[in-house]
C-alpha cells in the first residue's frame, strides 16, 4: 500500500541557524512585531510503497539516519499516513 | 497570547524540483526501493505573540505573502496553535 510521507527535518537545538536568524533581525524593519525563536528546516514529501505502517516507518527512520539528515546537526519528524485514493 | 507557528513553504505543482528529484534518483542505488514524487521545501518555525488566533493568522498570511514565500513558484501551509505553557 502506498503511503504519503512528510519529514521535517530541523537543526537541533545549540545549533546555529544563521537563515532564521537573518529572518527574525529583518522583520521589524518590515513591521511585524512579536516574532521570535525563528528556525528554517526542510520539509521533504514523498510517497512510499510499504507492506504497512510499520514496515513503512522503518523505511523512512532509516533513510532519515542514512540519508536525508546529517545526525551530529539535525533532528527529523516524521509523519507519515496511508495516501488516500483518488475518488474516479 | 503566544502562539507556535509552523509555515511550510513548498514549489508549487509543475515548478521543476532539482532537489526532489536528485534525492529521488539516489534512492534505489542506496536500497531503497518505491520512493516516488519526492519534493524538497522550507519549515519555518517561530513564536507569534498576537491577541487572538485570528490575528496572529492574518500576520502569519501577510508575512507569508510579503516575505517568506516567493508566490509566483511557491505556495505556503500555516499551522498555528497556542504556545503551551510550561508545566513549572
Amino acid at each position: 500500500m502506498m503511503f504519503d510521507v512528510v519529514v521535517e527535518v530541523r537543526l537541533r537545538a545549540g545549533i546555529a541557524d544563521p537563515q532564521g536568524a537573518t529572518i527574525e533581525r529583518a522583520l521589524p524593519a518590515l513591521g511585524f512585531d512579536g516574532v521570535t525563536g525563528v528556525s528554517v528546516g526542510k520539509s521533504i514529501r514523498f510517497s512510499l510503497q510499504a507492506a504497512d505502517e510499520s514496515a513503512a516507518h522503518a523505511v523512512v527512520t532509516d533513510l532519515c539516519h542514512r540519508f536525508l539528515t546529517n545526525p551530529v546537526i539535525e533532528d527529523s519528524e516524521i509523519s507519515l499516513h496511508p495516501a488516500e485514493v483518488a475518488a474516479h
